[in-house]
């Protein structure tokens, strides 16, 4: 058994992209193992396990993640993740990966795969709700699939806002206003928020959103009435659902799962697409536990590894 | 970050037994949390995902098992595990632990914190139906409970039961015919049939039986008249229904889940018991991660482990 731990070294951004659409691909075909992932609530946050079954890169395994939002006065991340694999022939655990930056990337790979099938345009200016290390993590791998000419980021501190956008080089990026941020061609919103945050009438026909933030039930970013005025894809249909960005809208009546117009992997074999070059398209992102097996392949064909006995 | 190795050395049985009946209380008092085991099928075999949240120890995390009968054929385990415990105040990552011995012995540990509860007489007869590595930790635990003065196993492979009966040293004990060891005090089922091998005449009233084998659909050991005949307590309603003994009997129709006693934490808290001493009663183990929780926290406490970066 190897324990991977410096997982985010020799990891080249495009492999990732190319890893990620796949497994997505594979989710659109139907040829994946993947239960909705289970939530543990701790007195502090909680934990999610998320098992699950690649056949076409032979891979099962699990990701186990936290989110603990004090963790940062501790002087730890909010997520934390650690991903056991298995050998699918004898279910014995070959290695476990350090998955916390590996976290971070998957679903930054999960946004640029939606962002280049379904964002109207190739060359765009990027909206940024949140600059975090997601709000990162996306325009990293984005910026593998369009080109960004522009960047308008936003957040609720301003000085991390601001840092962030001078942390950008080699495009035109600043801090500017929230309703500002929202007129763009690509907007992504990285926030814990539990209320929405971006209005409809800030966002112009045709843009594409990537709604990341929204991962548990009760958090939501977006305006109820941006998913109606737009064509919602999610990652997948039943995690969605439970904890993506149409939870709490579904929950109370005001948008229904029949409304959802298909999930990525539908868009990526090419079974589903945006309507039309004026639509709002929105991807509604709850991170998969294929997306985590994709990447650990990468990191343990390229990572350097500790030898643990087992069994 | 620790990786224990040799998690099985140090340990102490009755500790074990006492621990395992602690968290079958704080089970029965409803306050531990633990969704059913989420299961993944591989082509040879498959794995199970159980995360577990137990108050009363502090103690949260995952155990991931597989079961892969063909194994042994390749010098491997049928079944191996890996337990995962993350700090409740954090949640990041702070022990791995293998647990494929520890398995073994929470599931010992379970069946004699049953009989300790559930058998009628405090001397008995043992019958082991099965006599592989789990009669083993059936019996070394519930000797630590119960006073056994005859053991008489059976096994499909006579020549396992054989050994069996010669391994076990301080007690009368033999390999007989099926129907022989099911005339006992406490029985105790171990294999992993698909059609049931105990004939309801062959039991005699007042018996105990631990329905250990049954832990997947379309798996069971009993014949459906005995779990008529007996009062049925399960570890867990929503595991056992899904993969318990009782799991082909209610799929089918014979026998409901308003037909269970109820479950072990009840018996164990003194909400539920055996109605009178020629009742049979049936134990109908899954396994709980919270018995995984249970005893990680005593090989944490005894072990030794491998240092490992994280994050």
């Amino acid at each position: 058994m190897q324990y991977f731990t410096d997982t985010e070294k020799y990891i080249d951004l495009q492999e990732v992209n190319t890893a990620i659409e796949t497994a997505f691909a594979d989710h659109g075909r139907g040829v994946v193992q993947m239960p909705p992932k289970m939530y543990i609530t701790l007195p502090d946050g909680d934990f999610r396990s998320m098992p699950a079954y690649l056949p076409s890169l032979s891979l099962a395994g699990v990701k186990i993640v936290n989110v603990h939002p004090n963790n940062p006065a501790h002087g730890l991340l909010t997520v934390m993740a650690l991903t056991v694999i298995l050998d699918i022939a004898t279910g014995i655990p070959v290695a476990i990966l350090n998955a916390t930056k590996l976290t971070d990337m998957r679903t930054g790979a999960a946004g640029a795969v939606a962002a280049k099938y379904l964002a109207s345009k190739k060359e765009i200016v990027l909206g940024l709700i949140g600059t975090g290390r997601q709000a990162e993590a996306q325009y990293q791998a984005i910026s593998q699939e369009l080109d960004i000419y522009e960047i308008k980021c936003w957040s609720r501190n301003s000085l991390h806002a601001e840092k962030f956008a001078q942390a950008v080089t080699g495009h035109d990026s600043r801090s500017v206003p929230l309703e500002k941020a929202c007129d763009c061609d690509v907007l992504v919103t990285t926030t814990p928020s539990r209320t929405p945050i971006v209005r409809s009438e800030w966002v112009q026909d045709g843009t594409h959103i990537n709604a990341i933030g929204a991962d548990a039930p009760g958090k939501q970013e977006l305006d109820p009435l941006l998913l109606m005025r737009g064509q919602v894809f999610v990652d997948d249909m039943s995690q969605a659902v439970h904890s993506g960005e149409v939870n709490v809208p579904i929950s109370r009546g005001i948008f229904h799962t029949e409304d959802i117009a298909g999930t990525l992997g539908e868009v990526v074999i090419g079974m589903k697409q945006r309507r039309s070059p004026d639509q709002i398209t929105i991807f509604d992102s709850t991170g998969l536990a294929i997306q985590d097996l994709a990447i650990a392949a990468i990191a343990m064909r390229n990572g350097r590894a500790i030898d643990l006995p087992f069994p």
